[in-house]
């Protein structure tokens, strides 16, 4: 396909009718962009905010081909999405992030190997596609470990802790004796993210290295900018980069990190797409990642990353979506409802930004 | 219609399909609030990023009969809407801001009465339905002045400059002999306003009050805030206060002013809408005055209007829109293209705001 911008009265076709899919068609829109949503669930909050909707499944070769016929470049909102569906929207249109891009991030074990081959350290890993593996794998990590499914698990699905080797046999059987991985446990300092986009020309352009706290496995709480990083942000950066160079990546990607107790950073995982844990940029940044990210797939110049408040984003969780007139009230705070209908325990409903001036964000109390 | 609040399941009708509607939904979009938009025109703007459409006159009532059986609360973008049309959405659905304020506000006249009746400043003005009344209306306000039809204009559309009795004669005759106003002419200082809204609830929210520069009659640019404005904000806020008190009003309004060379201000238009002028509070304010609409209209409270930083809002008229790439890529700055198909001269296509530090927006230069 030519490497042609795709002009604002054009049009970017969005495979995923999620909150991250719904945000990017919103960032869309104030850039003049039509969005088009490919999406089997009738219920897609995406499809809310666009004209041009699409839904049938993530294999429905013929609705994929009328699809990419409207659409002048496609996206993704998620890593889950089946290689033969990026690997026919390919031959028809410019999809990034790439094929190949996502097909390495899509599997735990060859991201985690590709990540050491660029010199950046991780965990200790070791692939697991047997009972013998699992207890090969355990006898050279140790204890405590984690096994995963390489591929498919998000926010803690898909994953067992493993204190022995016959723990390490009995997880694997659980998760479906399926590809797995185990990884030794880090005994990290704190969790930090970075999102960073890079253009169709190369350029690159990172928001600032944030601090997340998780609950139960899933994103509660990003700090922006994480406190204390300015030792730690050349790093990170070089690791995006890097990462983000060497696949020749367009479009915004999240790589999580461990700070270890000796100040070092070990990449936890790389999230080819928008994140959660860049939400903060929608409203403490002139150009959010979900922006960004849409003028990178769209071949426009990437925008400036840098923020204007600091900020503290909060998830909305099931339930929690009710009480939204509270936080609706309070001073320089942002509320983001994502227009599911049913608020299921731990799902993600929304989320609330609050700004701060910059140098002002309050500590983790 | 009983006085409810819609919730973030709910949807909000809006009557215009131009930027104002489109930037309302998208909005509303934030807070998990569907939009319905109701426009003649197949090519509106707001039609692309919404779900609900309807594609038919403002007079048919029909179509506007099962808009309104779909919605849960209904506003405009525009004041030019025909009064039948909001009375009969207003019989079946809440309509905010109501018939009464509007149909007030469509009236130069009508609107400039009402003003003075609240103690407030206008320009001179007397109405003229004749020629005799154009004469007696230049024998009482004098030269320089203003013709203006009473209702439809915006944008200097609809306005003769007058020096003599003649003159105004002729120019009721050029403005089709219909219901008109004679304006005193103001030897402004500047040109001002503020952007109010008023809850359900009787609250009142105000933005801060900004200066505008227009061009051949439109608006070019708005610095938020205004420069030197302390000793006139407390008189600005009593003044929309006011005026939204006396009329019940709920939704968003905004008052242009014209501040004197001694210091006083005069409202030369209420808006009874969402306003250009608010443009810059989409990226400097953590609730939009769009936003703050929407929950307006949907019985939400109020946000803050507190800005986190200072702007300067600038139009992109016409072919302007098509040097979209040089600020895209500029620090602190904001790009929103409207999505319209053809950039006709002194079209409004697109805005850009800058941003600056709270206290650290340059002056005009």
């Amino acid at each position: 396909m030519p490497d042609k911008v795709v002009p604002p009265s054009g049009t970017v076709g969005i495979v995923g009718g999620g909150q991250l899919g719904r945000m990017l068609a919103l960032a869309a829109a104030r850039l003049g962009l039509k969005s088009h949503i490919f999406a089997p669930d009738a219920d897609s909050p995406a499809f809310q905010v666009v004209a041009a909707r699409t839904r049938a499944a993530y294999d429905d070769e013929l609705a994929l081909k009328t699809f990419a016929s409207t659409v002048d470049a496609i996206t993704y909102e998620f890593e889950n999405i089946p290689a033969r569906t990026v690997t026919l929207l390919s031959s028809l249109r410019e999809v990034r992030p790439s094929a190949r891009a996502l097909d390495l991030l899509q599997d735990r074990f060859v991201e985690k190997k590709f990540v050491r081959g660029l010199g950046i350290e991780t965990a200790a890993f070791a692939p697991v596609d047997s009972e013998a593996g699992a207890r090969a794998a355990f006898a050279s990590i140790g204890a405590p470990s984690i096994l995963k499914t390489s591929t498919l698990g998000y926010d803690g699905k898909g994953q067992r802790r493993v204190q022995s080797a016959d723990d390490a046999v009995k997880a694997w059987h659980e998760l479906g004796k399926t590809h797995c991985i185990l990884e030794g446990f880090v005994d990290f300092k704190r969790e930090l993210s970075i999102v960073a986009a890079r253009g169709a020309d190369g350029s690159v352009a990172c928001y600032d290295l944030v601090e997340n706290v998780h609950e139960n496995h899933v994103l509660r709480t990003t700090l922006a900018p994480a406190s204390d990083a300015a030792q730690l942000t050349p790093r990170a950066i070089e690791i995006a980069r890097s990462i983000a160079a060497s696949l020749n990546y367009v479009g915004v990607m999240a790589v999580e990190l461990f700070e270890t107790r000796d100040g070092r950073l070990l990449v936890n995982e790389i999230a080819p797409r928008v994140h959660n844990s860049g939400h903060w940029t929608i409203d403490a940044c002139a150009v959010s990642q979900f922006e960004q990210h849409i003028r990178a797939v769209c071949g426009w110049p990437l925008g400036n990353p840098e923020r204007h408040s600091d900020a503290v984003m909060r998830n909305l969780l099931g339930d929690e979506v009710l009480a939204w007139q509270a936080p609706a009230q309070e001073r320089a705070t942002c509320v983001h409802i994502y227009g599911k209908s049913a608020p299921k325990p731990g799902r993600k409903m929304g989320h609330i930004t609050k700004l701060y001036p910059v140098g002002k964000r309050p500590s983790l109390g």
